[in-house]
């Protein structure tokens, strides 16, 4: 069934071209027409969101099965490695191979890789359901060293929450869908959408690591809440600035502070709110010249 | 820093006396406030949730440690480990200790429990973080059967999305945090928060077995996604009808399906879609009646 296509204003099709990679809600693999009934009773054909599974191998040994909606299984591999820290900055990458018909996908490294030392130590994490990071991610967390030179204008992210919230995407197609995107300055370069928001994370740093992306100069935005799993990758992707819709919670914050990640929350319209890092913001722009937020362009997050 | 009262309405003030449990946003454990910044760069405080780590025992053996609020830590650990299956529905706790200053729960039953078995066998489910379900988990869910006798009138609906929205709640003070609530037709009875959605859910299912509620005539109602992992819970809970403001994962579509669940989501002013389980729906209201829904009472989840 095809989909219905908005129109979209001059400026809305100027910001597309900002991307390097955004969601593709065309692609027939990532939703599915289910059909249902209405309030009134009335039988209705909804698109909801694909998920599948994606076992994961490390030179041959199997690591985790994933569930993701399975755009970019090549990035979701690495990316889950390195946040895992089951792959190493300076580790080659030999191959990635993806069976689409098995469900699964082969990470192959020059060196031998010491994953099983990571299994051994977990702590939970919070988030929206049951997150987990390895003991020495705690360790490399305590190491991290931010860019003190970056910086966040405030007129940059006016134009990319704006840019973000009308790019088409798999949650205005079909909802129940968290997003990530990695940005430089005004632009937002790659949008990742995932039924995990750890997923779209992971793809994102799976992203950087195959494209050598400098982190330094970046904004991460996520449309999720800015929980101690959210710092955690961001600081370990080594992105100073992290920014969201959606709300805090205190140990995030805590994290935030303790390695010196600029953390905004909130971002809705004109309104935000800084909770860590202030002192990388540029306070260019006017908020009272950006106003309240279009209802049409809400979406999850808190109240500020 | 005491917290701003909302003035409510008398509608509002006779609706909270249907609760048995719902949240306490003025407890000072639950929130902090922290310093930060606005989009003037004038200096504000806000409420955020605190989230701290909760060791789970059973019967001396280490379970893991979860992320919470914090509020209910007995039936969290109840919860959680019928959910888990470590524990079973004829299962005889004997005792469930909590020491707040170590930070951990033991709970003692009177068989031997063989959680062991389960932690071998592992599925992720998708979510917003990484989800785990044990190996029998997924064949209890085959086995399950839900109450054909239930009913779900709209107008209960439409009676229990009004009164939950405007419930006091840590999301209405602080954001950033999930919400789950046992329902007996327009009646809200058990009101959860956590900052993991997960344990929103764990701690209803501790309340129903520590308080031997019966499943078959309730309502689930959630603020989060209808991911596999909710629909999961819900039927190993035998609760025949799960709704939620927001949208649909297709697995989660699939295993609601297979489960004979009643599946509603995108449910906000007189809006909702059911995807499975239509046949227990009675339309006994006039959406038109109802409206769209109230802008202040807008909080996450897709939009329709």
């Amino acid at each position: 069934m095809p989909l219905r296509r908005a129109r979209r204003s001059a400026a809305e099709e100027a910001a597309l071209k900002d991307y390097i990679l955004r969601p593709d809600p065309a692609d027939p693999h990532l939703t599915r027409q289910v059909a249902g009934v209405d309030q009134d009773g009335v039988p209705v054909e909804t698109a909801v969101v694909m998920e599948r599974p994606l076992t994961l191998f490390l030179n041959g040994q199997e690591i985790v099965t994933m569930m993701t909606i399975g755009d970019h299984p090549d990035l979701l591999a690495v990316g889950y490695l390195l946040n895992q820290n089951m792959l190493r900055p300076d580790d080659e990458i030999t191959a990635v191979e993806h069976d689409e018909e098995l469900e699964l996908v082969v990470v192959r490294t020059a060196r031998e890789t010491d994953y099983e030392d990571k299994l051994k130590k977990k702590t939970r994490t919070s988030g929206c359901a049951q997150g987990t990071v390895f003991g020495d991610v705690m360790e490399k967390f305590e190491d991290a060293r931010l860019s003190q030179d970056a910086v966040l204008r405030t007129s940059w992210l006016y134009a990319l929450s704006r840019k973000i919230n009308t790019t088409p995407s798999l949650y205005l197609e079909a909802g129940a869908i968290h997003g990530c995107v990695l940005c430089h300055q005004d632009r937002p370069l790659v949008y990742m959408e995932d039924v995990g928001r750890h997923n779209a994370v992971d793809k994102i740093a799976g992203y950087m690591f195959l494209n050598k992306v400098a982190p330094e100069d970046k904004i991460f935005y996520t449309t999720g809440r800015l929980t101690s799993e959210m710092v955690i990758k961001t600081v370990q992707m080594g992105i100073p600035i992290l920014a969201s819709r959606s709300g805090f919670t205190a140990w995030g914050v805590d994290l935030a502070r303790q390695a010196g990640l600029t953390l905004i929350g909130r971002a809705k319209g004109k309104r935000f709110v800084a909770l860590a890092g202030e002192e990388r913001i540029l306070f260019d722009a006017d908020p009272a010249a950006v106003g309240e937020e279009d209802p049409k362009h809400q979406r999850k997050g808190s109240r500020a």
